[in-house]
Parts: C-alpha cells; structure tokens; sequence
C-alpha cells in the first residue's frame, strides 16, 4: 500500500475529507520525527516505541572497492521497537 | 515524552482540540497495524517504511535455565526501516 492508499483508508476512519486526512498524516509523522531527534524517543503503549540508539565511530569497507576504507563518524540512529501486541497481531501474516 | 504530551504537541500543531488529536493519532497508529499485518507494510516517504519479516522455527535455550528448551515456532516480526532523511536527522542527537 502507498501513502496515497493509507491517506484515503485514514479518511475513511476518521470521516474527514482527504486532504485533513493528509494533514493528520503528516503532522503525526513530523510530530514523531521531532520527539526522536529532540527528545530522544516516544513510547505509544500496544504500538511501540521510537528511540535512538547510539552507534561508535568505525572504520567500514567498501564493499565495492575493499582495499578502499571508509571512517564512519560516531551517530545516533533511529530504532523502532514494536510493542508485544504489534508483534503478537503480525506473527500468523501469511504472503 | 508520553503519549498525552505528544498528543498535546499534535493538537498544537494540527489546531484542533486534544480529544480530536487523540482520535487522529489513534487512527494513524491502527491504520498502520492494519497495514502491516494484512498487506505486509507501508512506506511513507522522508520517514520509513513498515515491513513485516520472516523467522524461521527455532529452539531457543531459556536464559534463566540452560538446560530447558523451548520451541519457537516460525513467525513473522514488525520491522521498521528509517529513511535517510529520518537517519541523518538522528544522526548529531545529543543526549
């Protein structure tokens, strides 16, 4: 499913038009990005949580060129972690 | 930050009232599960993509007691994969 899709299902759930839905949208992804590069993380209790997690400086390979080595700066990264009830509901998916 | 400052901040943000940015987060967050437990993932571009992923069965060793094994059986996990964009945001977080 592409965004087009999910803004039109949101709307549907929400009875709203489509373009608030696209807004609703956007600012719950703005509103998530800011809390993890400002605070570091969001916890939505039977969803998940949103944290960084720290990274060490390392020197990498270039897989194309592995004489090539690359220093890769010390980071922050950003992780998901589901909630049991996220994991639980996507365990039996079938393809 | 929990889940009544962040809705809060959304309500701020969307100009609404908190019990409506309350019903908006929570239908964000429910259409997403929906997504990735029927059609397998969602991807909303500048922020990520939802996907679910395969483990195989495997017979796992209880921590608290080696000698006791346990039958996982094969499932599917909620997995997130930050975009670049969202990475290189996280990337200079200071705690």
């Amino acid at each position: 499913m592409n965004r087009t899709e999910f803004v039109n299902a949101l709307a549907k759930k929400l009875n709203v038009s489509k373009t608030q839905s696209d807004k609703c949208l956007s600012a719950v992804l703005d509103t998530i990005t800011e809390n993890i590069t400002t605070e570091g993380g969001i916890r939505f209790v039977g969803f998940g949580s949103f944290t960084v997690s720290y990274r060490s400086a390392r020197t990498a390979t270039n897989p194309r060129d592995p004489s090539q080595k690359i220093d890769v700066p010390e980071r922050y990264i950003p992780v998901f972690r589901p909630s049991n009830n996220l994991k639980s509901l996507c365990k039996d998916f079938k393809k």
